[in-house]
């Protein structure tokens, strides 16, 4: 029988390091203790009287010994110098896992680092949100959500059995993909929207008239530009994780513009009307199965 | 002193043409009748039925002599088709409004049928919503939301303080602009969200793994195309009247992709960095406004 536990470490205290916490308390109530650290001490100390998390981890202090799952819920570029950092504080036998939105590069370079008798398993729940810091976790936040498994021929069975029990007591729905596949998926799913957001609504502040443009725009322009609205800090770790991959997806990007710049200028407008029914069917079937 | 008629003729019942019935009947009371028709008759009859309106209207009949306002609620393309069959059924001296969101088009061509003794201004309230239907009307749509007013050479100082009246009585701004620069400003200010939405949508679901990407997407990609699942021939409506201003600003968008490509491939993460936090820091403070 798989076992999650009973003490576990999470590093970030964010959104989602928060809600991971909730989530655990809630199913699994006395039965888990919750560790966790933020990166301002005076977030822990706070995190812990708002009972997120339990005890306080000052992740530079060896941790309990029975403490052997660790989850690193930091911003992408922090996780491998934190990964580096807790190592010889980690009882042997421990499991990390990180939930950051890229991959291969994570599961890259933890191969460099990381010592025989430690494991680690790279994940990413697919639940983000404007929203950010514990203020904002919930217990329910994964609930139905996709959370992402990229094991190794490296990784652990037994990692892999915890992770995924972990996974399924937060009531998200595990799905396992290679690292590399994961962030060529994200590109497309995600990332191209933030970069697309971001360069919308750059086009339309930088025209001359934006003064009187900003006052006659209105929900159209507020959700598609609402990413570009994202923490710049977090978008450069996209970025510099998934470089080669976003510069795919926006060139396909830039070539559909043309297919569709060519009917427009040609007035085919029985082709440009079946390009809208078919972006309109495809997307409301696709919104179909958030609503079941 | 500026009188809004005892009368006023909606055609086209939704939610733009509900909401304004319901916003006179909820500040005016009893001193306000709203005439009504909808495009499918028994939807008039519900309307009624519904009290959105007090009485239904068969526009193919002469109009009461004391309604001299009507409004042309319907999409664009049925703005000027149903302007030219009523206009033998209404009082000397009425006004007829639009409220489409594309307007030189419509003003250009109603200089060619207007007879002397009717008059004619074209309006755009920014109040809309992916809701469409009377169903989802409400009296207070239009609080402190832009009204765009588009006054011409013909336009008479009566009819403009009529339509500046009514639009104050629904509790919106009024911004005057001309057909031509409305047009151009909207192309920015929405039509290239709706767009690059289609696009952005049209792209992904291309992609051969639609599938799995389709599992793993979430928030971010069904705001930034939620406009991919407006109505297919409301769309061909804005295109077909605003084709030229569109062109214009997805051209201007494409050229700001190459500008971002070119940064992303040369790995200048520092502009990468500043062109993030532009976005962010202008997005913000506009948004900053609604929130007051």
């Amino acid at each position: 029988m798989t076992i999650i536990p009973k003490k576990i470490a999470i590093i970030g205290v964010g959104l989602i390091g928060g809600s991971i916490a909730l989530g655990l308390k809630k199913r699994l109530g006395p039965k888990i203790t919750i560790l966790g650290t933020c990166f301002n001490p005076k977030r822990s100390l706070l995190a812990q009287k708002n009972k997120i998390i339990d005890q306080v981890w000052n992740s530079d202090d060896k941790i309990d010994t029975d403490c052997n799952l660790i989850i690193i819920s930091t911003p992408i570029l922090s996780v491998i110098p934190i990964l580096k950092k807790i190592l010889t504080n980690l009882p042997a036998g421990s499991l990390i896992i990180d939930v950051s939105s890229t991959k291969e590069d994570i599961c890259n370079r933890v191969v460099e680092v990381l010592p025989k008798n430690i494991f680690f398993l790279g994940t990413h729940p697919i639940a983000g949100s404007q929203l950010t810091g514990f203020e904002n976790a919930s217990n329910h936040l994964f609930i139905n959500k996709p959370w992402v498994i990229c094991p190794t021929g490296q990784t652990s069975p037994k990692s892999l059995n915890i992770v995924k029990k972990l996974i399924k007591i937060l009531g998200a729905k595990s799905i396992t993909i290679s690292p590399n596949t994961h962030d060529q998926l994200v590109s497309w799913s995600s990332h191209l929207s933030l970069i697309t957001s971001c360069i919308l609504f750059s086009t339309v502040s930088k025209q001359k008239r934006w003064r009187v443009i900003a006052n006659i725009a209105f929900a159209g322009l507020i959700d598609t530009t609402r990413l570009a609205s994202h923490n710049p800090d977090l978008n450069m770790g996209i970025i510099k994780t998934n470089r080669k991959n976003i510069i795919h997806s926006l060139c396909a990007y830039k070539k559909e513009i043309d297919e569709f710049m060519k009917i427009l200028k040609k007035n085919d407008d029985e082709k440009i009307l079946n390009y809208f029914i078919r972006a309109k069917t495809l997307r409301d079937k696709w919104l179909a199965k958030f609503n079941k």
